[in-house]
């Protein structure tokens, strides 16, 4: 049990700064609520792999390699990174075009420190940062934490469209950063083609305007043609990578590249943070990927078509008429509308009685939130399921629209 | 070699937030210069432990241990920190007066984030955080990159001066947080005597002002009595700990204390930085310390004790008259104040051809610096290295004031 609060203490917070107010109520409290109200729950909320596609027994045995290099690593050092880890980044972006070299590269307790420390480096208090609408979650928070203006882009089924962006940024002229997740985009799974890409970086140049390109699933394309990253078309793109869904998030080990006048920046805010990551566990990241990951991807993709395809076929079966769907390439999240009736506001906790939990769609949104819309994660859940778990949605949405 | 630096990149960093006009040259580079001025340097600028007092057969174990828990801890989550070892922490702090549960505890990547966590919860850029003068140089950096004013108080052989701490805080009405190490201070080496925290205590509460203890070398003391931390005298104190000093910096653990309502914004702060510690290693750390920790400490306590005797015991030999020092009862550090002649701004390179490099005590001053303090770190360094530093430095100062 906690420490009584004070009076004080209240009185203490009432003094806190500015950008506190942007800190909601924490989503893990709501979605632990919606768990109660079934004896079990389907839980496609997940961003995370599944474990079964975690490398444990590597991880282990790369572990005990890494603490073989203990004391001389255990004091404070390596900023940026260790070495061999960037030097295997820099060549594991290679076949995607990507030119970079170690000190393009710095190490960062997972992507999410990335977003945070260009954020730290370029925004002002009231400055804009572009995102498509909808766009990840935690990202939205991080850029409301710095009191930014957050713009929406309209999105289509091939991602971000164009004629808007150049709407929005002709609007904003205080925009700083553009930020995309242009690959098995998340939530809604789409993916930019490269004309867009092209056209995109064009538009962020006329306007002096940094491009962040967040790049967690790359790696897990199912099908479809390959997509050159941002950062292929063009080097001053800041690019944000990480291990989180290849090898195991609780690793917290992630990647920016970024042009060295930005990168330097990007590191001075990071020592401010935390200093570096852990030494170790850099090392243990090392040894498990090296001349290993690329075949362990290979090996465990499978997993997610397959559970992608089982989803898929899901919704075709259970969902009524007037719902549809994205076909993502790769990456863990499909995107659903609902028929207009439904309103996510109230349809968690009907959805939550029939045994399934997701992330309505409207927590993505910076601007005038669409209320029928959600994000399904297969990556964490067997087949088996997800059928039960879509079938539920599937009645759930009925008890709500009918069964037109 | 990194990546060709192009126009455009330097139009985007000139595009940077206001903050990081604070970022200054790392001081690491004026080191690393410092360092090529003699072929056998010795070194007294570490803030870190003696890698011999590093318990590395036991991390290999614990992490050995940590990792069998793997899969089930590979994914998202424990933001506020593994429980087990928040219980630890909150008995470890119990025999020094300290009433707190697990629950008054979140886990930090080192006590640095925690600084970040509480300044990202209370400083407005303009607000005033009080310090020491001088203070631990790596707050400074923080409380900078927040755009607060930063303003020092008086210190004598006690640590701070309490009316001078009144005169500051009544002419700073914008103060949101008092920042102090009461304890084996950084850079001095001071501690505070209680009658002095009780007072510090109470002027916080006169202004309703955050006091942030910054605690990491609490259980290295060498001699003198046991001082209350103001944690235990105030249960709304911020209490910021680390594993750094006592098991490794590498390791990247530390935690805050913190009444409720302030804790809870620190964790969601902490959320938008970087989730989570690495959950393997907050494991790791916890079955390391769980029923060694103390047995450890009291064994490798000696280590620093005889660093410090030996390093006043040279001070007194070598050093010429005009020159006097603090006698620290725990922690790394000794604070010297060289003959007025000396000019730390020039003195580091005269010492360096001599082979001796420290921190210059301006490095730790919000204002006002004083250029003839330097700051001796015992803590990594052999007792012949000691011998040898110390007269290398006695023989640079003579350098510069004659024989005297």
């Amino acid at each position: 049990m906690a420490t009584d609060t004070t009076k004080y203490a209240e009185a203490l917070r009432r003094r806190a700064a500015e950008r506190t107010n942007a800190y909601g109520d924490s989503i893990w409290y709501s979605i632990l609520q919606l768990r109660k109200h079934h004896p079990d729950p389907i839980y496609f909320g997940d961003g995370a792999p599944a474990p079964e596609a975690m490398p444990v027994q590597r991880l282990r045995e790369a572990a005990a390699h890494a603490w073989e290099e203990a004391p001389a690593v255990l004091g404070y050092g390596e900023s940026e990174g260790y070495l061999p880890l960037r030097q295997f980044i820099a060549d594991w972006m290679t076949p995607r075009g990507v030119e970079a070299t170690a000190e393009d590269i710095m190490i960062t307790a997972g992507s999410t420190q990335g977003i945070e420390a260009i954020c730290r480096v370029m925004l002002d208090p009231g400055d804009t940062v572009i995102v498509e609408n909808p766009t990840f979650l935690g990202a939205l928070e991080i850029f409301e934490s710095y009191e930014a203006k957050v713009a929406g882009v309209q999105m289509d089924e091939h991602g971000m469209v164009i004629d808007d962006l150049r709407r929005v940024l002709a609007s904003e002229p205080n925009t700083k950063i553009i930020y995309t997740i242009p690959t098995f985009h998340n939530p809604t799974g789409t993916t930019l083609p490269v004309e867009r890409r092209r056209q995109l970086l064009e538009l962020a140049r006329e306007h002096t305007v940094v491009v962040v390109e967040d790049d967690p699933y790359e790696a897990l394309q199912y099908d479809g043609e390959r997509v050159p990253p941002l950062r292929a078309l063009d080097p001053d793109v800041v690019h944000l990578g990480t291990f989180s869904k290849t090898i195991a998030p609780a690793v917290r080990t992630g990647w920016a590249v970024a042009p060295q006048p930005v990168l330097e920046l990007m590191l001075a805010a990071r020592q401010l943070i935390d200093l570096h990551n852990d030494r170790i566990q850099m090392r243990t990241v090392y040894y498990c990927a090296d001349g290993f990951l690329r075949d362990h991807i290979d090996g465990i993709r499978h997993i997610y078509r397959d559970r992608r395809d089982v989803m898929l076929a899901a919704l075709e079966e259970h969902l009524p008429e007037g719902c549809t769907w994205s076909r993502p390439n790769g990456g863990f999240f499909i995107w659903v509308t609902l028929p207009e009736q439904v309103d996510v506001n109230t349809f968690g906790e009907i959805a939550a009685d029939h045994g399934v939990i997701y992330f309505p769609g409207n927590w993505f949104m910076p601007e005038e939130p669409q209320n029928n819309v959600i994000r399904l994660s297969f990556s964490t859940v067997p087949e088996d399921r997800i059928r039960e778990g879509i079938a539920r949605l599937g009645t759930a949405v009925r008890s709500v629209v009918g069964e037109g």
